[in-house]
């Protein structure tokens, strides 16, 4: 099969799903070139369909087209020679899930694709976006995760009802700047079932958030920085608890 | 003082500075936003100039321009405000240094500038850019590195000869996969002077410098991940060496 006109239906359908509001009505989002493609056919991910550069040797099923269409539906400067639209995956939640990792209105697409890689990196069992976050599957996010988008599962959560009754046996921490109430993240000991919830970059946990958590860390930092990176800060802690 | 033309002459030469040969040649930087400037000034960098957005209340004493104006001299796809002319800072090595971190042809300057600003959360004394690396004073890099480009000397070294003679009394430590010649993180105890060592995102340490390392450490993680983001290994490695 070939297409090679920007204006065809398929194109037009394809290049819906730059939106969020496409991909939250169809299910369904796009993945950019053949790292990214290749590491969603292995987790088990359903493509809908596949559109490659006009002689390109990968993926013979593939829809042939032109360098106009992939850029018309892919979201970087350069388009890539391989766009693919897939399934997003459907998650069930397990209660045995010890390692949890909740980010409330995280806003930066980078930063949760870094985290998402560096919680399968650690060992998290499970994500949650809790409140208004970025969609999980902009596809800046499915680049930064680096093919990790499939390797944990992610829940969104915006009931915080839902939110007690899921973790309520669970130690819940929170990262805050050094106060009375919070210890230094070197002397925290992890109990058996840990949530650990990371504000926005710019907010920080609300208060909801800070009065569901049932322990206060934080990092070890010189007083002449202000914080850090929210995925630096995400990368150590989850180190810290999960593996050292 | 006041500009509106966007081909005034101190326009163009300020614009030039958007290019890392300008930057070089003239020794001077672009530093885009308030935030930015008032942390260079309270820092002691020497402005150069400061335009503003006429009528804007802040830096009574800067030139009055146009947002057209401001969008020629910046870096961002919304100009900002404020954009101040910067010089470089001069600074002297310092043989007391006893943690520096060295990045070795680092391309990315969003990573450069966020292991900028962990590296002086961490305490980290110097750091050392080898090799062919992204340009320090990218406005890119200045903006990631929120302010933190002042609070740290950074040095360019090219010259691997003089890397063996400013680090032979150190212990020097490279970050590798996993081999018989790595140890894990969580079991290196850092002597008393210490060089850490980062490769580039896509390609890790060259083989000199390989050679160069007293010891090679691993990041704990999972097998199933194939590595981390390189601002997230340093993070971590910082935190734990430094700070733990």
């Amino acid at each position: 099969m070939k297409i090679t006109s920007v204006n065809n239906d398929l194109v037009k359908e394809t290049a819906k799903l730059l939106q969020r509001k496409y991909r939250d009505e169809s299910g369904q989002f796009l993945l950019e070139g053949d790292k990214c493609i290749e590491e969603a056919i292995e987790s088990g991910l359903e493509l809908v369909r596949t559109f490659k550069l006009e002689g390109y040797e990968k993926f013979p099923e593939g829809i042939e087209t032109t360098e106009a269409v992939l850029a018309k539906i892919s979201s970087t400067s350069t388009p890539p020679k391989t766009v693919a639209v897939a399934r997003k995956p459907d998650r069930k939640w397990n209660s045995d899930y010890k390692k949890v990792v909740l980010l409330e209105n995280i806003k930066d697409a980078g930063n949760l694709g870094t985290i998402l890689r560096t919680s399968a990196a650690f060992g998290v069992d499970a994500l949650i976006l809790y409140g208004d976050t970025v969609d999980l599957y902009n596809p800046k996010c499915v680049r930064s995760s680096v093919g990790n988008l499939w390797k944990i599962p992610v829940f969104e959560i915006n009931d915080f009802s839902e939110l007690e009754s899921k973790f309520s046996g669970y130690e819940r921490v929170a990262t805050l700047p050094k106060t009375d109430n919070t210890i230094w993240l070197r002397d925290f000991k992890p109990q058996n079932r840990i949530l650990v919830m990371f504000g926005a970059e710019s907010t920080g946990l609300s208060d909801a958030l800070k009065n569901f958590a049932t322990q206060n860390v934080t990092i070890e930092m010189d007083t002449k920085v202000e914080s850090l990176n929210l995925s630096i800060s995400a990368g150590v802690i989850l180190y810290e608890i999960f593996k050292s």
